[in-house]
C-alpha cells in the first residue's frame, strides 16, 4: 500500500508542479484513474443523485467536501492543481482551458471524480484482447445515443457510449471482464446494430477518433464518461470545472480494489 | 439441506420406480441436472482426459468407482435406475433404450456425470430473461459446428452447440448469468453469424426444434452436453449406456452451490 501511494505521488509530482500537462492514457497503468466535475454545491445534491440514477456512465468513486480541494478517500490530492488540463464553464461556455484551477476556486465547489474506461481497458490487455485505439495512442470513438439518461433535477440528456470492436469469442470475454468494473462503467449497454441506439454512422464519431471494425468483428458499445460532461453542460450551470478530455485525475486507488469480483 | 436431498428423493423415487419415463425439463428447476455417460474403465481415463482438456462441452460433475453404480458425491443416487430413460450402444450403434440398465450393469462400468445447460437456463430465466423453447416445452436447437475438442486418444470430434436467441442487452445478461455456471457449459463461445462456426443454415438444427430468430435479436451458441455423446459416438467404443437425450439425472446438488460466483 505504501508503495502504490509512493507510486502515485511520483506521477502527481509532475502534474501537480505543470511539469505533464498532457494525457494520461497509459501513465500508472494499475492505477485507478478517473473523470473529474467540479461544481458549486447547491448543485452538488442534484448531480449526485443524477449519478446515482445513472450508474453506469457515472459511476462515483469519490466525492469532496464543500470548499475543501482534497479528496482523502483517493489519495493525497489538490483537486486544484492534480488534474494535468482542466476546462471552466460558465452557462454552460468554456472560458478557460487552465493547468491548475487555484485562481478558479472558490469556497462553494465541490468536486466529484467518476470512474472510467481507462481502468477496465487495462483488464481488457491484461485479458490478451488487444485495443488498437490504445497501440495507436488514439482516443476511443465516443458517441451520442437515443438512449436517454435518467432525468434529476435540471440533470439530463443522452447516453454517451464509447465504441470497441471484436470477433465474438473476444466479445464475450469482454463482456465478461468489464462487468468485473462497475466502477469503470460495466459491462457494454449494446453490442452490433449502431443504429438500433441511435448512432447514424460508426465511422462518424461525435468525439474522439475513428476507429474501422473488421468484417467478423461486432462493435460493443460502453457507457462512457463523457456523459456526465454533456450534461452538465446542457444544464448549463453557472459555474463548472472538468478535466480536459483525456488528462484525467489519477488516483490511489488500484484498477483490483474496484473490481467487484 | 435436509430438505433439499429430501426433495431430490421425492423426485427421484417416481424415476426409480419407472413410474416417470419421460423429459426431466422443468423438474426440481433449483436442482442440477446432469449429462450421464457410463463407459467400460478401460476408457475412462481417456474421457476422463478428454472432458478435462474439453471444460466447456464436458464440465465433470461426478464419476463413480468401477463396476459402483453409486454416485454419493452427487445424492444417493443407483445410477442403473435414477435416470428416467437410457440409450445403450454397442460399437456405436444404439442397440436398447431402456428404463434402467439393471440388465446391462456390468462390473467394469464407470459412470460419469456431466453438466447440462438446465441449470444456467434456470439462472436465465431467474434473471428476468425469456426463453421461448422452455415456455414451448420444446428442446433447444442444437447444431455440429467447425470448430473441433481437442482430441484425447480415440476421444475427438466435432464442438456441439446449443443457441438461444436475445436482443442485444439481453444477450450481454445472458453472458453475465451463464458466466457464473462453468460447471454446466459457462459462457457462450460464439454469438453472431452461424457460418462463422461452420452452422450452414440456422433454421436447420442438428439435434432439437428450430427456433427463430427475430429481426432484432442475436443468436448466442452454449458448448452442449451432446458434443460427449456425438464423441463417445464416433469413438466406437465397444460399449456405453447414455442417458436418453432430455431425461436427466436430476442429482442433489443445488445450482447455487456450482455457481463459480
Amino acid at each position: 500500500m505504501n508503495r502504490a501511494k509512493d507510486d502515485s505521488r511520483d506521477i502527481r509530482g509532475p502534474i501537480r508542479s505543470g511539469a505533464w500537462t498532457g494525457s494520461t492514457s497509459g501513465m500508472a497503468p494499475a492505477q485507478v484513474q478517473g473523470n473529474v466535475t467540479i461544481l458549486p454545491v447547491e448543485f452538488a445534491t442534484d448531480f449526485l443523485r443524477f449519478c446515482q440514477f445513472n450508474p453506469k456512465p457515472c459511476p462515483v468513486l469519490g466525492v469532496s467536501d464543500a470548499g475543501d480541494p482534497s479528496l482523502p478517500m483517493l489519495g493525497e490530492i489538490d483537486i486544484r492543481t492534480d488534474v494535468p488540463r482542466y476546462r471552466v464553464f460558465e452557462n454552460g461556455q468554456c472560458v478557460d482551458e487552465p493547468y491548475d484551477v487555484l485562481r478558479w476556486w472558490r469556497d462553494d465547489l465541490v468536486a466529484f471524480v467518476l470512474g472510467c474506461s481507462l481502468c477496465f481497458e487495462q483488464a481488457l490487455i491484461d485479458a490478451g484482447l488487444r485495443l488498437p485505439h490504445v497501440e495507436r495512442g488514439a482516443a476511443v470513438p465516443m458517441f451520442k445515443t437515443s438512449i436517454q439518461t435518467n432525468r434529476v433535477g435540471r440533470f439530463h440528456g443522452p447516453l454517451v457510449v464509447s465504441m470497441r470492436a471484436f470477433r465474438p469469442a473476444d466479445a464475450i470475454r469482454a463482456i465478461q471482464v468489464t462487468s468485473r468494473f462497475p466502477a469503470a462503467h460495466g459491462a457494454p449497454v449494446h453490442f452490433g446494430s449502431p443504429g438500433a441506439i441511435g448512432i447514424q454512422d460508426i465511422s462518424q464519431p461525435d468525439y474522439g477518433a475513428p476507429l474501422e471494425v473488421a468484417e467478423d468483428e461486432v462493435p460493443l458499445f460502453w457507457a462512457c464518461g463523457v456523459t456526465p460532461q454533456a450534461v452538465v453542460e446542457a444544464a448549463k450551470v453557472p459555474f463548472c470545472i472538468t478535466h480536459y478530455p483525456g488528462s484525467m485525475l489519477i488516483t490511489d486507488l488500484k484498477n483490483s480494489d474496484i473490481a467487484a469480483l
